[in-house]
């Protein structure tokens, strides 16, 4: 094997934090060579500061590695995975990127910034040119990359493939979460046990504001958001892993569902993010039976990184009805922020980074 | 106690035939004289013949009981409760229609037929005029009133108040739907747990059609369905028992939160069906917590007739947001036919079918 | 009404709590007068500071009571039900049993100590002699009686009536608890969810020792532990109330199924205990049906305070095996609690600490 | 590679059938080139007549196989694995044998039968033996091997290891079991959901002496039953897959829990089904954390065919106390029939019977 990019996943204790750890193990492109935690962990080992809940086990080479804090001075790599906690990223994300620190990050401080990206290398790679903006306002070496809320993210890959086909109008989407988004512990058993909870805090107004960013246009300046109407009601329920969402989608003009089923399963990311190490394939994985996506059977296709589709058929109201599933922490959380990187790395950010 | 009037529940040993059992225990005006199952179930009694599901015991005088066939002969009752398959429906009900009795249906078997109410006696009660239409055109002297779908009626219900007070045009609805509602033994374990199923299969034909049939105007000749937009999504979760129903609603002018949360709250049934012993109390508790209403916390609220509306909120692309709870087999089936034979009563229906 | 006995709910806004202050509404001897808490709720009205996670509604009288700390100052009753946390128990249940009152706890701060009965009213009520031996021992006028662990108290139950009937000689127990008896926010979803855990903290140590206390002796002196031996596996299932047991059964000689069946059904509390409000109606409920009992079908039998057993069969090592089903937040805690007061109000304690 | 032994699956649409499709999914010895099923299904081609239900995706190789009915004349192969039903399988599989065709058999029909092993290789591969006396008593060509009830196989291989080490007395043992194991639809989601059923019908019996025949030794004649006691009972949880089993063995003499822990970690398979494609690496995990095995954690360890034990520590009754974990569907169906059909080939009974 070749010599790989060393990296440092940040909160690596957290859910989130594992799930980049159990994802990068073997990774091609990228070594984790640091893990930093809060200050009860620093100082322990891995293996003993982390109760670790994923059915895949932890790897070896992770047990060992000693903590360190989330600061520049104990960091030695060009590559940061961040899965802090928002209140956190906020000072410590900008201090790496100032010390010329690429920071690939699940945290949501930034993703409102206007000259940072929210980025889904297979609908919108050209969206890493605000770095260069970052670089010039702010004077930083590094910089900051995000990737979506999770609830985003398969519904603005999917939107945004019928927006290049057929423009976008409205979209009302209803989402039902997975308890893992809520990080861990997170929701109480009783809380979820015979239950549905129809409120997630501020869930539906990140999605609501996200998605028109995702799938805004990059003008060299910054981001004009994507014009359509989007309205979300957000729920959890009893799944452990994958979020899924019902659509209803206003297009430019009415458009059938065998045009739209062409065009979902058809898609291709462009080039620069195509056969990247964690790019999904198939992006879209349109299902035809009448019961399809669910979140058992279906959320590890493409290895999690697959936004799957199914139930198209048409709105009596708007043009199209259809159902999409995301496994959240990984397509839509570490899986999402690795990607990202890789295309940090194909994109040429790194070496100019370090 | 003074007499009360006889009654059979039809397709007694499924789950809302258990249901109707259970709810008529000690109501003070039907008394339960006759039970009716399947041939497998024919002269045995129903302790025997039925594997009881409800945490509730099985009321001690229905364990005696022989089960009799589903016809006119078999029964000396002028009011049954029917929650027979809609395949059995099609036939038994005519049958006992035509042989003078009133049946209040939960079968789907007649909702869409012409001069079949759909019934939801706190909004409208005035439909069982249509009772008339059907002894004029089959020659009855018994007649055939069921309840809506079980997703349909909470829906209903909150949808009545708005159409009342504001004028009602577009309607997006998503459903998560109890186990319950699929009757028993219904949905596999290994389909649900940890899962969600995004159909139910002609569930959503059913609900897009019926909402508009409940709040139609009955003009003597029959329904005119009501004039808007409906488009609905429905799906299965982990609950037990208590549909929840995701809305974003466009009435006739926009309308404010406050405005619309006093028409909720302050909504009363007519005076006719208001104070019968099944009646909802209130007809809709609307909740003002951030997270309510919940299927588990929230479900039995009113005895499990109550429509509990949370969540009501401003939709971007309509007027309103919120979410709707309703008990799918009390509200939703059982106890909504209850409701609806004590509706006949106070109306006199009954007398003049006996 | 006459005049009810004033009383304080001490804990008040976790779980237990809660469950004390929905189990008194409307009881017929005891009327709740105050509300204690943490500092962090303390002079918060009980609607504003306690997150009620019930489905039964919180009492309209308990939301205006404003919170007190938990200190004899601030309480001006002579019974107190105790919902606190052990570590909180520890002080506060010696400072108002000094100061003159009657405590009833739900708390294991001091089922181990010499002088503090465990009390099951069905079974053990002259435990209460050791208020006597408390008196004299500390000087306090008031006292302290709990009830055991929710896990020892179906068993002890059960196996106190076969005790009395055919002596005990050694008992096997495993036990799928449910996940209220782990508190609020307790059991994090994500590690119950298509999952057991094999594992609760000190819990077979307690049950192992409790089940020798409550069926042991009083002589005047204290307590002598029953003379039997008993090893316990306990698990956590998912299931939101109600704990079951497996119980394998080596009494004093063989034992027929039968003549085990009679005694279970036939077992009535001493008389003191037996017609007590909160009284277990019956105290011992046996089930013929090969399935029973299950948690969600059988865990409200006689208002949740009854032992449900089932499955009685015989065993290949010892004697018998049952199944056995007790509710853990109404019979195994705040149930448990009230009922221990009442005993003590029949037997004349209150009034001698008043 | 190189060219592979034919075999086909016999019931291979049910559950179990599915499991082993999906495992023989490019086995390195075996290659299906044929599947039975029902009537209903004979003549479809496996992709549209079988409800798949496993996460993993259906093999595309076996979607257009068509099938074919369980018969010799319709199947050209020396090897089957049976998912058939019991009373299916009290015929076919007999006649198979006859026909010269090695059954790996999931089926319980013929685990009782005398001359036929129940065979779980890393502890017992010598009971293959049975197929010679098969050939002697029936004139059969080929036989039959059947794997164990899955509720036994994980404390069959735990029970061997601290037999052959310390010799063994008696065992008790309460299960708790995952829905997969009823097959599907099986348990009813409303009978599961916030529940546990303590019955499975004929499953303790199944279990109390299967045990006893799998640590038998095989004499030449047949096999001699292990002289111990067992106790068991079974409980149905709210697990999708992973069989838990709570423990408690008396073994020859006391023994403490380090020296149990070594012979449980050190144990080898024998040398014949040591390296065999699906053996269990390692044959028993033994996890030192106090909440170990879970289902959703550990079932999956070793490919789902290791026994992975915890929680072990001495039994104030008897002298061990542990938890045992075995993936039902894998180690405790497919996977172990697939294991014996991997030693039967090794041994040398294949050729014999081609």
């Amino acid at each position: 094997m070749p010599t790989r990019i060393p990296a440092a996943v940040l909160g690596a204790t957290g859910s989130v934090g594992q799930r980049f750890v159990q994802l990068l193990d073997d990774h091609p492109w990228f070594e984790v060579v640091a893990l930093t935690g809060s200050d009860r962990s620093v100082g322990k080992c891995y293996g003993e500061a982390c109760h670790w809940i994923l059915p895949e086990s932890m790897p070896d080479w992770a047990r060992p590695i000693q903590i360190v804090p989330t600061t520049p001075a104990a960091l030695d790599v060009a590559l940061v995975f961040s899965a802090l906690p928002a209140s956190v990223a906020r000072k410590a994300e900008v201090d790496l990127a100032q010390a010329g620190i690429l920071v690939c990050s699940n945290a949501s401080a930034y993703r409102q910034a206007e000259d940072v990206p929210i980025l889904l290398p297979e609908i919108n790679p050209d969206h890493t040119g605000l770095l260069e903006n970052q670089r010039k306002a702010h004077g930083w070496s590094g910089g900051i990359v995000t990737n979506p809320n999770c609830t985003s993210t398969g519904v603005s890959v999917t939107l945004k493939v019928l927006q290049n086909a057929f423009g976008l109008r409205r979209v009302f989407m209803v989402s039902m979460q997975a308890l893992s988004g809520a990080g861990y512990p997170g929701v109480a058993s009783l809380d979820i046990l015979d239950n549905v909870i129809p409120y997630i805090a501020n869930e539906e107004e990140k999605v609501e504001w996200e998605a028109r960013k995702i799938l805004g246009a990059y003008t060299g300046e910054g981001i004009d958001l994507a014009d359509f109407g989007i309205s979300a009601h957000t729920n959890r329920v009893a799944v452990s892993d994958g979020h899924m969402v019902c659509l209803s989608v206003e297009l430019e003009q009415p458009v059938g569902v065998e045009e739209a089923a062409h065009v979902l399963t058809e898609y291709a990311a462009p080039e620069e993010s195509r056969d990247l190490p964690t790019a999904p394939r198939p992006v879209v994985l349109l299902r035809s039976e009448p019961d399809r996506p669910q979140p058992r059977l279906d959320r590890m296709t493409g290895n999690g990184m697959t936004t799957v589709v199914g139930r198209l058929r048409p709105d009596p109201l708007f043009h199209l009805k259809m159902v999409v599933l995301s496994h959240n922490t990984i397509r839509g959380a570490a899986g999402g922020s690795i990607y990202n990187a890789e295309l940090l790395v194909r994109q040429g950010w790194l070496s100019a980074a370090a």
